[in-house]
């Protein structure tokens, strides 16, 4: 047989991040480059008592095959809870995913034709360049800064494209662990209101905020023109693969639609046994306790990196979520860091894969979420010695 | 704002399937229009063992992340499954994918570019239908008779057009119930052997023979021009929705690429409960009370049916499976015979959506799987006063 690939599938970079994290299966390897949350935070005592009691009173009914829309007490509760933020959703604006990944695909599929214009920030979530590039997309990076995207590259891409889609993470965003300031955001809704341009807001962090206070979503200050991706990975479980979007009638209408075509729904014991486990426990403890928990690691790895780091070498300082980001001398290849650093036992993502358009960056992506403080310093220090034979 | 939507969320049908079953969730209608397993038979007890002794043994390591391949010792499991089967498998070609429908939606994404030829059985799999749809392939509608597809038709369309993947079921295929005849699947291997044409072998049924024996799989006959997919939705329970596909190194480094990008990784909780179950079950055993009793089911549907139908109403007799054909006489509207239908309280689905391109057809499909054996009969002879108050 000859060729027989799609076009698209020729254009979706491999996940980097997969590969490295091949590597550092290897025990001995300290491993800053992962993306996972803390096992140890799991609630594995609720969830075994969930699953037995939904087995024990709705035995057969959580076996069977479900609805595309997904369970709909638990897109209740979903919404009530955005309700008790002030945020005007009912069950009908939620569709389940199968994580919040599939939810980039079911938008990419419902709206992006081959070479639409998206914006996506520089440095950017994987994922969802993967994602998009399915479509065919067209990408124009636009920086983010400490206090948030740029606003002045997004006005020049708003006014220099017709861009369907402008994808960000304004919490603690992955890769770099910036937030958007409530004013960024609010320069951003005025921008966007009258266009007919569609922020995707995804929102997996959201809740993990150990400093500062929660900022308006865009889903709040837009929402006719936001979708908006939530997910139970960070704040429960990951393994269930279960996530949501918000959106307004006419899209969500095409959203099920793509839904059905994708994987007729998200598995329906997961979310059976999530609500299970919302309805017996206080979901509000149990974040703050991951919260308070990534708070001290994130304190651990900026106080090691202010301890152990040369001169020049600059970081950012989040107020939630997993991630901080690491920017070089200028010139320092973090990909030839990362070789180093490998025979040093100590492993993190080279910033390459989260650019669209930019190879051998100075910068690099640090988990602190999957390691606890003491390994963090032991790692950050390695990581230090390896800067400091490399940094003139 | 204006119209975002892509052009091809557009060209993808609705389920109508999941619309009629809206109608049918009245308790009072006998629904013949569903595609569900008899839930009779779901293991629930011992999957409440394997789910408890999993949790108790395994802990947290089931609630993490997971790789996009999914688990591999499940892999394993399948693959060492079709080699007693006779069937050359590693865990390696086996990718889990969220249902056997996400097999099909990364097929699409990997290899259909917009316009590329599609060759679907008539009638064929609407979850098919919509899955290629949304990559806008060009569908090559090729007749399914008794003893298989129509090889005429099938030699015309390879001849005339470049198909990239023929998509079957040749095992009681949804809709029709039928099974490709050993001979048919010899002749049609042969056809595609020397091709550039890729078959997509959708087998969740073929462990549910209740008649005959088995005949050879494609990815027995020409295993470098198939891929197979399987699922434990039909066999064990769907509400987990794990699937898989098979496929040779070339295709599955592809499809790995494209699952990255649509969910990250299929539900690991699942999968791990799954394996447990298969592991501490005889699921042989289990199969075969399947089989048994979904032969009861289908013997009683076919008896009510010679029993109850007008002459000049066909009907197909599968040797596995959930699904039975009827055909009409000529000019008689299987969508006027639901309507009249559901005033007495029966219901199926009109032959419509099972076709790429005919309206208003003379066909329908019932389902005997999850109806038992007394009901079956009160609904036929409902469905047969419709149809002698029709056929003249």
């Amino acid at each position: 047989m000859g060729n027989i690939f799609s076009d698209r599938i020729s254009d979706v970079p491999r996940s980097f991040i997969r590969e490295i994290l091949k590597i550092t299966l290897d025990d001995s390897v300290i491993s800053f480059a992962g993306g996972l949350p803390n096992r140890d935070l799991f609630p594995l005592e609720e969830i075994k008592a969930a699953t037995a009691k939904l087995l024990d009173e709705s035995g057969k009914d959580v076996l069977q095959y479900s609805s595309s829309e997904g369970y709909k007490p638990l897109r209740e509760w979903i919404a009530a809870r955005y309700g008790a933020k002030g945020l005007g959703v009912t069950a009908d604006d939620i569709l389940i995913t199968t994580g919040s990944q599939q939810g980039l695909d079911l938008l990419g599929k419902t709206i992006l034709n081959e070479g639409d214009s998206v914006v996506i920030e520089e440095p950017g979530y994987l994922g969802a360049i993967q994602a998009f590039s399915i479509y065919r997309s067209r990408f124009h990076a636009v920086p983010v800064h400490p206090d948030g995207i740029d606003t002045e590259g997004l006005r020049r891409s708003l006014q220099d494209f017709p861009v369907k889609l402008m994808y960000c993470v304004p919490n603690f965003q992955n890769p770099s662990g910036i937030s958007y300031s409530e004013e960024n955001r609010r320069a951003v809704a005025e921008m966007i209101r009258q266009g007919n341009t569609l922020i995707v807001e995804d929102d997996p962090y959201g809740e993990l905020r150990f400093l500062g206070k929660d900022k308006p979503s865009f889903y709040a200050l837009v929402p006719h023109n936001t979708v908006l991706l939530g997910s139970f990975s960070k704040i429960v479980i990951p393994s269930f693969r279960i996530g949501w979007i918000v959106a307004r009638p006419e899209i969500m209408e095409k959203l099920i639609i793509a839904k059905q075509a994708s994987d007729l729904h998200t598995n329906y014991f997961g979310q059976r046994i999530i609500l299970q486990y919302l309805r017996d426990n206080d979901i509000e403890e149990h974040i703050k306790k991951i919260r308070e928990a990534y708070g001290v690691q994130r304190d651990a790895m900026v106080s090691a990196i202010r301890e152990y780091f040369p001169r020049g070498v600059e970081h950012t300082e989040p107020e939630g979520g997993m991630f901080l980001w690491i920017t070089l001398p200028e010139g320092l290849s973090a990909m030839e860091v990362f070789n180093k650093a490998i025979e040093l036992k100590v492993a993190f993502v080279p910033g390459d894969p989260f650019y669209v358009n930019r190879k051998n960056v100075n910068t690099l992506r640090l988990n602190y979420s999957s390691v606890d403080a003491e390994t963090i310093r032991t790692g950050i220090r390695r990581l230090g010695d390896v800067l400091k034979s490399m940094v003139g």
